[in-house]
């Protein structure tokens, strides 16, 4: 027979089917011998010799006899047949979000199961070397609520807000954590995990749970906006996130809208025009400019409480509780917003606007005045919907591309090596 | 051995093998059978084999001594043995550009050579129908020129201005050609050619041309903006073209970056804000307002003499000759311009955005200010520059689309069939 090219042999062929077999086993749960043969059309010996690879690597296991597939649903003659499984424990990897509001950490199996998370509220820190400590210091509190000892975390994850260079982990601008941009943040955990460490910009990640376990499961062309103090987008297409020729990809709330352009430009130390037109501050701001203008004490009042905490909820809530001005405020808000959204579309036309951050927790409500705007700037609409990650989207995708790194490194083909 | 997939045996293997042989013959050009059996890491009877297939099939053939590689450089002993070449006359590609102002059809080889083009003056048509006609005739004249049988074009691929469906090549809006959206001119043009014939939005042919053959050859992550009359952009991420979920990326000609926005919106049968702002009618009617104001009548009559024909060159070209008023114009132009250059510079983090169309033929003057403003208004700067296919890259685009298809359809392992 002639070979098909100038690097297969028998080695290359067997460890082919050890990650056919691994496939086989990840996508399609406990599995006898017989069943694995079906799924991937290899013979039985070369199963059964992919089997012993896989348990002595320690990627598969003998499963329980309560996940046989079928168990207990027909009577069996003689001694069943062995059930394996993926061994789901092999390892573990870990996600977190580190921003100017809290501290997200996660720890999950390789079925992407949550087995322990920690939250740390990081408002009262000054700056980037304190948000560092708390972030090592939940990293071992997790690891320790988990059962994992820190050598067998196989891949970690950060989301970080700013720019963040993915492959070196450097970030290179986040205004919104003083001090923050110039640490050593992934050499510092290097001191306590002994897997990879990547840093990625917190709304990429974000995207990618929504993509696994958020609103957009269903496509793999989205767009999502984070809408909150800071106002920054993610964006996929064809299933891969656009990083940009220097990740500099998605800076939505660097767009230059203002009604009045030409004054200052953008500058990298602060928030983005766009950020400064529809952030939470600026809601709030906007509100209780009319609130005041109007003489509507009562609104003037929500919006002071609302100010210290970047509550622009409190407007929405208002509006619902029956405040004309707050209604009309919105609906300004919403046009500012869309026509940033527009832009979005116009560009790329995503099949899916998915829309998170502390502002989208308005709901429905806002959603409908936004499509309503966003219809008359566009060629063609989008879907839009809220993420329903809620402020767990960023870990989760830490999660989630953790898990990526893992197969990549572990369970392709070409890499198929490490654990026990 | 055991087999790494249910679908491999000998005729795949073998048909595989063709496939490479065939790739090493485009790739290295004319070749013995030595030099293919190290190219390809394939066995001598297998390489022998393949090309007797690719012979038979009319892919390959014998090369003119004068092609033989290092002919002449050495003094041979007995017989030389035979070179062989890939077939690139095995069949020829169409590649048109449809507009309002001109028809320009290329005829090329599997090389990618062009080998005739004709074009066609539009300004003087009237609608669609007229257009339809005048690509049919140019067709047949250009088909005849290349003395190209039409059931030898093997793909054909149009471009139009406006939104196209890439599937079914349905114009669905062109609002600069009056009455084309509605045509079936790839039924049309099925009456005149026998393989596949697709119509695609004109500005991402350009981009395939500019990566092929123009300014960026070096790059796989590009903008090209069209600027003109109209005002478009297409984009390239990793080598491959945006083209949207309902194939209406890179809009950029509809973002609204007016100073009084929220009074009209965007209107699907007209021209887009951006171009209101920035388009050539715009540059010239700015122009004109100023002169006048200004009471400048040598630059008031030069613009007069431009308005009939689009023509904004006239502008740049009073910069050139002194004209201080004019160089202010540019500015505040280019300022525009850059305001949306930059939204797609937040958004997408392109390596590099190619200026094309009509305008950009002021050059590097226009360029160095442009790129000044857009410094302004972005975190990270992508490096700016000017076509240099001129008029001609969506024809070529076309081919090079048209050429992309036959590989696809003929020149895979999977698909390998066809010509004679």
């Amino acid at each position: 027979m002639e070979s098909a090219s100038a690097g297969t042999g028998p080695h290359v062929l067997r460890r082919i089917n050890v990650a056919t077999v691994l496939d086989a086993l990840r996508a399609g749960g406990p599995q006898r011998v017989a069943d694995l043969v079906t799924a991937t059309g290899l013979s039985r010996p070369a199963v059964t010799r992919a089997i012993e690879t896989l348990r002595a690597e320690g990627w598969a296991e003998d499963a329980d006899q309560g996940e046989e597939p079928g168990a207990g649903r027909e009577a069996r003659i003689g001694r069943p047949a062995a059930v394996i499984r993926f061994r789901s424990g092999a390892g573990h990897v870990l996600g977190a979000d580190v921003g100017p509001h809290k501290i997200l950490a996660m720890v999950a199996d390789l079925d992407g199961k949550v087995i322990a998370e920690q939250r740390h509220d990081t408002h009262r820190l000054h700056g980037g070397e304190d948000v560092l400590r708390a972030l090592l210091g939940i990293t071992t509190d997790v690891l320790a609520e988990a059962g994992v000892p820190a050598d067998r975390v196989l891949s970690a994850a950060i989301g970080s807000p700013g720019l963040v260079d993915p492959t070196t982990g450097a970030v290179t601008l986040a205004p919104s954590i003083p001090g923050w941009a110039s640490l050593p943040v992934a050499a510092e955990l290097r001191s306590l995990l002994a897997g990879p460490i990547a840093v990625h910009n917190d709304v990429n990640l974000a995207v990618l749970a929504e993509r696994w376990r958020g609103t957009a499961t269903a496509t793999e062309d989205l767009v999502f906006v984070q809408w909150g103090a800071r106002v920054g987008a993610g964006i996929m297409i064809d299933g891969r996130l656009l990083q940009g020729a220097n990740a500099a990809a998605g800076e939505i709330g660097f767009l230059d809208l203002a009604e009045h352009p030409g004054s200052d430009g953008v500058t990298r130390d602060t928030m983005g025009p766009f950020e400064h037109q529809v952030g939470a501050s600026a809601i709030i701001e906007l509100a209780l400019a009319e609130a005041e203008g109007q003489g509507d004490t009562r609104l003037t009042e929500v919006m002071l409480r609302a100010r210290p905490h970047d509550d622009a909820a409190a407007l929405f809530d208002a509006a619902s509780a029956g405040s004309a001005l707050a209604e009309s405020i919105i609906d300004q808000i919403a046009a500012r917003f869309a026509r940033g959204l527009a832009a979005a579309c116009l560009l790329l036309d995503p099949e899916l606007i998915v829309i998170g951050g502390g502002v989208s927790r308005a709901g429905e409500r806002l959603l409908a005045v936004v499509e309503r705007h966003l219809g008359r700037r566009t060629l063609v609409r989008p879907r839009l919907a809220l993420s329903s990650l809620g402020d767990t989207a960023v870990a989760l995708g830490g999660v989630r591309s953790a898990l990526d790194d893992v197969e990549r490194r572990y369970l392709s083909p070409a890499a198929l090596g490490a654990p026990r």
